[in-house]
C-alpha cells in the first residue's frame, strides 16, 4: 500500500532502538561503513531477522543496480509475512532513498523506518517521503512519495560521523531557517554552537519547520511545498557538474537566490543585509566564482542540466524560488533564459 | 505526484481518440504487435509527441529489463515539460502493469491513461490501479498503486483480437459476476452472446461492479478490496507452474474455490448448483485434474508458490475469499497447510 501522508513519530534517543521493536518481520538496510564507524552495529544489525548491507553512495541510486538489489531483497525476505514486513533504513542520504524507494515499490509498498546516519539525512532528506533513484547518470528522476512511520535520531550515531560533516548540513539548516523564519532561526545567529553540535541543537526546530511545509502539501502539488527548493536549481547543476556535495550545492544555491533575489528587488536592505550576513558571516559560505581557478560551467551544459530539472514546467520556464526575508519567500515562474543570464551575471556560466 | 483513488473517466468509443486529446506532453507507450493488427495504428501512434513501442508479455514485466527501458523512455522525454507528462498507454495487461509502473515513478509519478488492447485487460487489469513487475520470475513482486485517469475502451482495438483470446477474459467475467451477483450477472446465463461480443457486451456492468469494491478500498486496507483476488490463489500456482494463461488459470481457480466452499459448507445448494452451472455449462469452465494426463504439482513447488503470495499474512496463514452465492462472497484466514491439503484432495497437487 503507498503510505498516505501522516507525520511520523519523532524519536529523539542517544542510542540506537531495539531490533525486538519492529517486530518479526523487519528488514534492515543500512551502509555497511557503520560497522566500522560505530561500536557494536554489527552486533545490533545480526539481531533483526533480516538484515542487509550496502555501500553507500550515488552509486546505490543507479537505477542499473536496482534490480540485482530487489532479488536479493526478495530471497531475503521470501519466509518474512509480506503483509507485516517493515524495512528500517539505517544510513545517509542515498542509503535512505534506496531504502525508501524499495519499501515504496516491494509488494506494492512496505511500512518503513529512517534512521538517519547523517547530519544532512537528519536535518533533510530522512524527513518528507520523497525518494528517488538516477537514471543513466541523470540524478533523482524516478522516484515515489513514502513516508515513513518513525524516525530515529540518535546522537551516538549522529556525533560518529567526522566533524567536518555536519558543514554538509549546513547548507539545508540555513535554508530552513530562512524559508521558516521564527525565534529560532534568528537564535542560529546568536549561537556558539559549532558541526554537530549547531545541527543537533536545531534538529527539533528544523524538522518541525520542514513538516510545517509538507503537511501542507504533501505530493507538491499546491505549489506550497516547492518552497524546499530554495537554492537547489542552480545548487543541483553545481551538484551535478562540479560534484560538490548536496550540502555544499545548496549553500552555494542560496547565494545565488539570495543575490538574484536582491536584483529583482525581492530582497531589499535591511533584509539582504541580515541574509547575507547569516550566510556569510554564520554558516561561512562563500560564492565559488570568487575563487581563483573556479572553472565557470558552459552556457550549453548548464541548460542541459537545467531542462532535467523536475521543477521546470514547459519548454521555457521554470518555478524558481525567491528570498524576500527570514520567513518570506516568493514563488515566481521564470524563463530558463534568465535563469542563465543571471548565472552568468554571477560569475558560474560562461 | 501519486495519484490518490479517483474513479477514472471511463470512455467507451468504436475509434481511438485523437492524439491531440493529450495535450503537447503526451508519450505513448504501445504494444508493437499493434501495428501489424490495427489498420492505421503506426500511423495514429506516430502523431503523438513522443512513442515508444514495445514487446508485450512476461519478458517486458522483468525487472531486468526496466532500466534499458526507463533510460530509453527518459532519453525521449527529455524535451518535454516534466510536470504535464501524460502517459498513454495502449496495450494487454504486461504493456498496462509496464506503462502504469512507469507512469507511477518517473518524476516521481505522473498522469496517465489507458488504453487496453485485449479482452483481459479491459475487463479486469486496466481497473483498479494496479501494476507489477517480476524479479527473477516471481511474477508481480514489485509495483504500485496508481490510477490512471481516463480509460478508454475501444471496440476496434478490443475486436481486432482473435476471437479465441476473448475466452481469456471469461475467467475474470466470471468472476466479477460471482462477486457482484445482481441483475447482469444473472442475465449472462441466459445471453446468446459468445467471446468478444458476449465480453463487450457485459464490460460496463463489470468494470461499474469492480469500481465498486475498489472505491471502498483503493489501497486493499481493510480487507474489502482483497475479495476481487476469488479464484487467484491457486490461479497464480498454475500460471506460475503450468505457464496457463492468466484468465484459463483464474478459471481454474474459480472452480477450485467453489468445490472448496462446498466441502467447507460455505457454498450450499442449490446456489451451489447455480455456480456450477454457471461456470461449468455458461463458461466452459471443466477442472484440468479430470484431463488424461494432468501433471499435479509436487507439494513442494507448490507451497513455495503460495509461500510467495502477497496474501499471506503470517507464517502459516493465507487470506482465501470463499464463495457463498452470487453476489457474497467471505474472507477467511486458512493455513497454508488446508490450502495444500484441498488442492491435493481436488487433484492439482501431488
Amino acid at each position: 500500500m503507498p503510505s498516505l501522508f501522516k507525520k511520523p513519530k519523532l524519536r529523539f534517543t542517544d542510542r540506537l532502538p531495539e531490533p525486538g521493536h519492529f517486530g518479526a518481520d523487519a528488514v534492515l538496510i543500512y551502509d555497511r561503513i557503520l560497522g566500522r564507524q560505530i561500536k557494536g552495529f554489527t552486533e545490533w544489525a545480526e539481531r533483526f531477522p533480516v538484515s542487509y548491507g550496502v555501500k553507500g553512495g550515488e552509486e546505490l541510486k543507479s537505477l542499473d543496480a536496482f534490480p540485482r538489489h530487489m532479488a536479493n531483497l526478495l530471497a531475503e525476505t521470501e519466509r518474512l509475512s509480506p503483509k507485516n514486513i517493515v524495512i528500517v533504513v539505517v544510513g545517509g542520504g542515498s542509503v535512505g532513498d534506496f531504502g525508501g524507494f524499495a519499501a515504496s515499490i516491494l509488494k506494492r509498498g512496505v511500512r518503513f523506518v529512517q534512521i538517519p546516519s547523517t547530519w544532512l539525512a537528519a536535518i533533510d532528506s530522512a524527513h518528507g517521503g520523497k525518494n528517488a533513484l538516477n537514471i543513466s547518470g541523470v540524478k533523482n528522476q524516478i522516484g515515489t512519495f513514502h513516508f515513513p512511520e518513525e524516525i530515529h535520531l540518535v546522537r551516538s550515531v549522529l556525533f560518529s560521523e567526522d566533524a567536518e560533516r555536519a558543514l554538509d548540513a549546513y547548507g539545508e539548516l540555513a535554508k530552513m531557517a530562512l524559508i521558516d523564519g521564527g525565534r529560532w532561526s534568528r537564535a542560529i545567529a546568536g549561537s556558539q554552537d559549532v558541526e554537530g553540535h549547531l545541527i543537533w541543537s536545531c534538529l527539533p526546530n528544523a524538522i518541525q519547520a520542514k513538516y510545517r511545509v509538507v503537511a501542507k502539501d504533501p505530493f507538491e502539488k499546491k505549489k506550497i511545498r516547492q518552497v524546499l527548493n530554495l537554492g537547489h536549481t542552480v545548487g543541483h547543476a553545481l551538484e551535478a557538474y562540479h560534484g560538490l556535495s548536496h550540502g555544499a550545492a545548496v549553500a552555494q544555491g542560496l547565494l545565488f537566490s539570495m543575490e538574484w533575489s536582491r536584483r529583482k528587488n525581492l530582497l531589499k536592505d535591511p533584509a539582504y543585509a541580515r541574509v547575507r550576513s547569516f550566510l556569510n558571516e554564520r554558516f561561512f559560505f562563500q560564492p565559488l566564482p570568487q575563487l581563483k581557478g573556479f572553472k565557470k560551467i558552459p552556457q550549453k551544459d548548464f541548460l542541459h542540466l537545467i531542462r532535467n530539472d523536475k521543477k521546470r514546467i514547459s519548454t521555457s520556464l521554470i518555478t524558481e524560488v525567491f528570498i524576500q526575508d527570514f520567513g518570506k519567500t516568493r514563488l515566481l515562474n521564470v524563463p530558463l533564459n534568465s535563469l542563465a543570464e543571471e548565472a552568468k551575471l554571477q560569475g558560474w556560466v560562461e
